[in-house]
């Protein structure tokens, strides 16, 4: 009664609707979907979900629903379970789908083997229109998101591709070799996922072939695989940047110390920053009585270098990532920034600067803080700029290692500005 | 000669070597290239070596590129030419290619109607298999990334859909009625793109078809145009989070002014956390002896606390994002992230504090320093969780929202507990 609900939903919509539910609605509502459409619902539920409604299934149930999975899905599915579940698992579905999975389980999962599936069309070159036809025929149940039928020759090896709509066109009885086209991209097993997802989004694909090294079909990669690589990868990149590791582990992982011992050493790279920077404040010995006045403003100074090159190292990444800063015009890029920070510079010292003067009475307070807020957003521009460009020089992923090393040097370069700075006008002794 | 060089590429290729030539050598291959290629390639460029590539075009020339691209690209290559030289265009293009950008150009270009293209193949319910067939003949040059035949009535109203692989396994005369299949999403003209896209990513399509109010069929959009609103949109949120505004106006404009002003307001936003912050400072007019040894851990406690509220606020949003943290786990999330924050405050706090006993021979000032780092640490981790999850809760994108509010919160508090802490051990007055 409870599957019948939800029957003629699509499985991403049932799943949603499961992962609104409680602990145990959840159980029931799964429990209640046929196998099919259990398999196509488990796959879109988050992982948190997906242990609740698995918690104590039985095996059989389970090796149903894995049964009616894609091999690639099937995988990562088994992939997941306890080992001795996995196992009885195997041993239930088909003896085809078991070899699928072994097959599958050996590529590395972030390589292009890790995310291919198994099912897929082909016809040897010197078969006829009808023959692949008729191996459509026979698939149809199998096989989803079928765009194309892959030509191999008789060692199946890749020779090419034939789009579905051309079979349309064709006579019964023309030979597949005289109508085939090269595929834009053929994929080696080995190749790491995000290559490959970048890959298809250059050549706007929706399928490509994996092939060994020695050009033999394996299996094909579908554009819903490569969206699933893309966002899973710019996750991982927004957490890294944060120091934080993989999202697994942050989200779905209850070992605190695990977690804590993750994101330490970024967070130590900025103690050693504020370290340093607490170091200068203290060389400078400031005894005289400007010496707490002074002090008052060292938070906005470093407060607002620390935000300026994060503008201007996120504007670098991006640019990088998205091919409009390249090696040709880097230097105009660095040159706009530079006056971009020299207008937001002078606006923020201006404003500081007429706030100390007003606030303390002293001219000369008022020009020492605002220059130095010019100054500290001025390298703060130049070092957010610098830092993502020369680690791109050097091959490193600026928009994961950029970034503590931009705060940090902001932090010191913004007091030493200011100390040095305030030593000139109020002819501090440095020692 | 230059062009048949190139001949052979895909033109996503092309365009990549374009990219890399200097601003002569550009335009020399540009011109080799035929219109049909360079209606290819042309879309592919940067903003930047599109602009240079176009410098002094033929208006000719120009019309014969346009008139080769699908409609939706035409329609926003059309809208980013001069005025004179868009109208100049549209008269020497095909008449109907004129009529189709006329009738796109109507559409917000952040909505459905904006990334839409008017090719498409569609079948009369009451036609036969062998007309649908007849049709996909007839457009084969036409059309590209044909999946499958829409389904409309008499009135041009959307029926259904008919993937291509089933024309394939029916006989010729078989009625259309009798075999297609319900669409899995129908998207309204009118809205937005990126809710478009995540309802492709939701139902795993390659393509889908527009309707008007009424339902008749306007156009389709397929996943190349999805993909590229999800990189749009991604990016978009990127330069947001660092209050950078849109990519257009940071990689591409040159005004300078225009540019400060967009980034200023975040940048003001944490002026005042950070003068909010000098003004604690000042407040507690620290004139004892330890004033200046205890202001030199200011900056590392407070740039500790900004950075664990980034890492916190960072892996709240994603969990959003990706639906790992929602309401039913929120406050789970929030007491782990709260546990984790007790690990790396009480590793930081005693490094520091250590750090601090040792150099200035203090225990009160080791004791002090290492307990104000453990509660920025925490309360930092606090709020972190606690704005996005906010903003969250009254419908304000957390991602862009919450990181000034985030950062300033932390200032602030860091200081107070550090100076509380301070204070109840120096029994300093506090006015
Ligand atoms: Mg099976
Ligand atoms: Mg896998
Ligand atoms: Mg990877
Ligand atoms: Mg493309
Ligand atoms: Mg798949
Ligand atoms: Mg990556
Ligand atoms: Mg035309
Ligand atoms: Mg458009
Ligand atoms: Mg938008
Ligand atoms: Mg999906
Ligand atoms: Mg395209
Ligand atoms: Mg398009
Ligand atoms: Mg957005």
């Amino acid at each position: 009664a409870v599957g019948a609900l939800v029957a003629d939903l699509h499985p991403a919509d049932i799943a949603d609707i499961i992962e609104s539910l409680t602990e145990n609605e959840k159980r029931l509502l799964f429990q209640a979907l046929d196998a099919r459409t259990a398999s196509e619902v488990v796959v879109e539920l988050s992982d948190f979900s997906r242990d609740q409604v698995l918690e104590g299934i039985h095996t059989q149930r389970l090796a149903d629903i894995v049964d009616d999975m894609p091999s690639d899905e099937a995988t990562d599915f088994i992939a997941e379970l306890p080992a001795g579940q996995a196992a009885e698992v195997l041993r239930r579905i088909d003896l085809e789908d078991t070899e699928d999975v072994r097959t599958l389980l050996q590529y590395d999962e972030d390589s292009a083997g890790g995310i291919m599936q198994l099912e897929l069309l082909s016809a040897r070159v010197d078969q006829t229109v009808q023959d692949a036809i008729d191996a459509i025929r026979q698939a149809k149940d199998e096989a989803e998101d079928i765009y194309n039928v892959f030509v191999v020759d008789a060692q199946n090896r890749l020779m090419g591709t034939l789009p579905i709509f051309k079979l349309l066109l064709e006579k019964p009885d023309v030979v597949i070799e005289s109508i085939f086209e090269p595929c834009p991209l053929i994929i080696k097993a080995n190749e790491d996922q995000e290559t490959v997802a970048h890959k298809f989004r250059h050549y706007d694909l929706v399928s490509a072939p994996v092939v060994d090294d020695d050009g033999h079909l394996l299996g094909r990669i579908t554009i819903d695989d490569v969206m699933e690589v893309l966002e899973e990868e710019t996750r991982e990149d927004l957490l890294r940047m944060a120091g934080a590791s993989s999202e697994e582990d942050m989200f779905y992982s209850n070992q605190i110390f695990r977690i804590s011992r993750l994101r330490l050493p970024w967070l130590l790279t900025n103690m050693f920053g504020g370290l340093v920077t607490g170091y200068i404040l203290w060389l400078f010995k400031l005894t005289v009585p400007e010496a707490v006045t002074l002090m008052s403003f060292v938070p906005v100074i470093m407060s607002m270098g620390g935000n300026v090159g994060i503008q201007s190292s996120t504007i670098m990444v991006r640019g990088f990532a998205v091919g409009a800063v390249n090696p040709s015009n880097i230097l105009k890029m660095l040159f706009k920034e530079i006056r971009v920070a020299a207008v937001i510079g002078c606006t923020c010292g201006l404003a500081v600067g007429l706030l100390a003067q007003l606030w303390h009475g002293s001219y000369k307070l008022g020009v020492v803080v605002g220059f130095s807020m010019l100054g500290a957003i001025m390298s703060a521009a130049l070092t957010g700029t610098i830092f993502p460009a020369l680690f791109k020089r050097i091959g490193v992923d600026p928009a994961i290692s950029s970034g503590p090393f931009v705060t940090t040097a902001n932090d010191i370069i913004g007091v030493l500005i200011y100390f040095g700075i305030a030593a000139i006008f109020y002819r501090l002794l440095l020692w």
